[in-house]
């Protein structure tokens, strides 16, 4: 979780309200090298966590631009201590390219005093083992525009120019009141700043909804990165913050609009298949112990209807616009199929 | 809440599951007298609070069956310190009849030395001031049948004779899996203790489901006391079980059976009356600082479905029987209008 690696508290300020570090470090890697970390393939590694919405993002778009070979993937355990994420579902406990056990160990070696809280999703210079970027708004959409030397063939234009502004609008209202307002409203201190947060989270998603009644996709025609960003949080709505984060006027399920457009990107390749539920569960459930101390992790929601047919077609729409799906996971990093969404709840 | 009154902890047993301490007073208040307590108008309290589902069972037999004027209602407020549930919603602080602060008064009237749990419903005979029984399963019973002489005209069979069998069967599988199950899932200290519980209480529900979906009401064809035990904790199941006890395989609003039949029984006189929904929520949230440290109250769910037409009529039955149903509540005991269910959630 990006800025999530300990004490939630320290992020509570004295009103109450949870305030996200959104200090990262912020070199990027471009076509032409101006930072001195050119675009290569083979270069770098992305590391994620699956339970991350923040990581989500990035698993997502290097998959429907198909980057994989390009770019290849580490990823981290659900569960970290306060010190770092780990690499603790690799064989051996560390990441075979990296060779490390604690992501930690790349941002020391980019800073051995690095103050900050060690976060995913990051992108590390494999032959210097350090961190180059943990700047998660921008990787995104520099997996877009930097990286189009490797996209696929089809890939989709998640950003394109001529809806720039329109998706930056769409973005900035989604990250302040759903994306982070859900954390405001899950890690509040004082019933005032938890009501606030929740206002303007369900305010938002009003507005989300009304807006998506009429088109099938939120920017556009087709797919874009105001998509995958709100797709991340709705795909841990129902699942973690309607009642862990008390996020509970409605669940997801219950509001007929979001849930078909969340059901119509979730059915899609390269959203659906990057969702590991027992990973998000038991990464929000264990780790947060300041506001679930016995870390029980529940066993709802039954989330087979996440299957259910979406009718979102009749609204038009291309979601590739004049590319094309992409192609199954590859082999290594399909999420095991336990962890699918839709499996039955005991009962 | 019935054995509930300090730290949760100290029921957990060290294979992590909740127990119930089911050491109650027993003394019986009886048409007969024969424990020295006879049924007499005006000289008995019934204390309650209405955030507390096995208090609120005696609150919703003490209306179907008329029994106001015979038996007066004293009402603590939804919050209580480790020692005692307070009658802090009255004007001074105390109970008008009583003349208590705390109901832990009407206990050490009746032993001083009261090791157990300040527990609601509690039964006070008002000349001595000291508590004659807090044994709720015997307490809605011995409405029904001891204090006959005090019915009103046309107040329903709750518990009559040729169901009786039934009525108990299904009530002992309620009570284990349902009514006591969501806080075996609530306060289960591990994984295994709380899936148990969860399990449990689906595999319940959905065999009342499938009962229910035969037939409108529980056992017979009319309201019995089977229907005021599983209506008490269908109406905290959104509020409250669904997120903080973890019972979150589906809200009550998604199990379409369940839901009617719960809508059914909230729309009658008699039940839907007594649910103070401020009170319910702020009781567990507020109270239940090892599992909610910060004591934020959800503003959710949205209940304005509650009074949505449940189409129940179709099964048959008749709830009252050949009785009636009863008028409105006192003027003095009206739940207030902000706390009844059905506002509109802000956003």
């Amino acid at each position: 979780m990006s800025g999530e690696t300990s004490e939630q508290g320290k992020y509570v300020n004295p009103s109450g309200s949870f305030e996200r570090d959104q200090n990262y470090l912020s070199t990027r890697i471009t076509a032409d090298g101006r930072e001195g970390y050119p675009v290569e393939a083979g270069r770098y590694r992305l590391v994620v966590s699956r339970a991350c919405p923040w990581a989500n993002r990035a698993i997502i778009v290097r998959r429907l631009l198909g980057l994989e070979e390009a770019l290849s993937m580490g990823v981290c355990g659900p569960t970290h201590d306060e010190r770092s994420w780990t690499f603790d579902l690799d064989p051996d406990g560390r990441d075979p390219v990296l060779g490390y056990e604690r992501l930690q160990e790349a941002f020391f070696a980019r800073d051995p005093e690095y103050p900050r809280g060690i976060t995913v999703p990051a992108i590390v210079d494999v032959p210097s083992g350090a961190v180059v970027t943990n700047n998660y708004p921008q990787i995104t959409i520099d997996l877009s525009l930097e990286w189009g030397e490797f996209h696929r063939e089809g890939a989709p234009q998640l950003y394109p120019e001529r809806l720039r502004a329109e998706i930056d609008e769409v973005n900035d209202g989604v990250f302040r009141d759903v994306n982070n307002g859900v954390y405001r409203a899950g890690f509040a201190g004082t019933q005032e700043a938890y009501e606030k947060a929740f206002t303007r989270l369900f305010a938002r998603l009003d507005a989300l909804s009304d807006r998506l009644s009429r088109q099938r996709f939120l920017v556009g025609d087709t797919i874009t990165e105001a998509d995958v960003r709100l797709f991340t949080t709705l795909s841990r709505f129902d699942p973690v913050y309607h009642g862990h984060f008390k996020c509970n006027r409605q669940k997801l399920s219950e509001m007929p609009v979001l849930f078909a457009y969340f059901r119509d990107l979730f059915q899609t390749p390269g959203f659906g298949d990057t969702v590991d539920l027992d990973h998000i569960k038991r990464h929000y459930y264990e780790v947060h112990r300041d506001i679930n101390p016995t870390g029980v992790v529940p066993l709802g929601p039954d989330t087979s209807d996440w299957w259910a047919p979406h009718g979102r077609e009749e609204l038009g729409g291309r979601p590739f616009g004049d590319g094309t799906p992409p192609g199954p996971p590859r082999p290594e990093e399909v999420v095991p199929a336990e962890h699918v969404p839709g499996h039955p709840v005991p009962a």
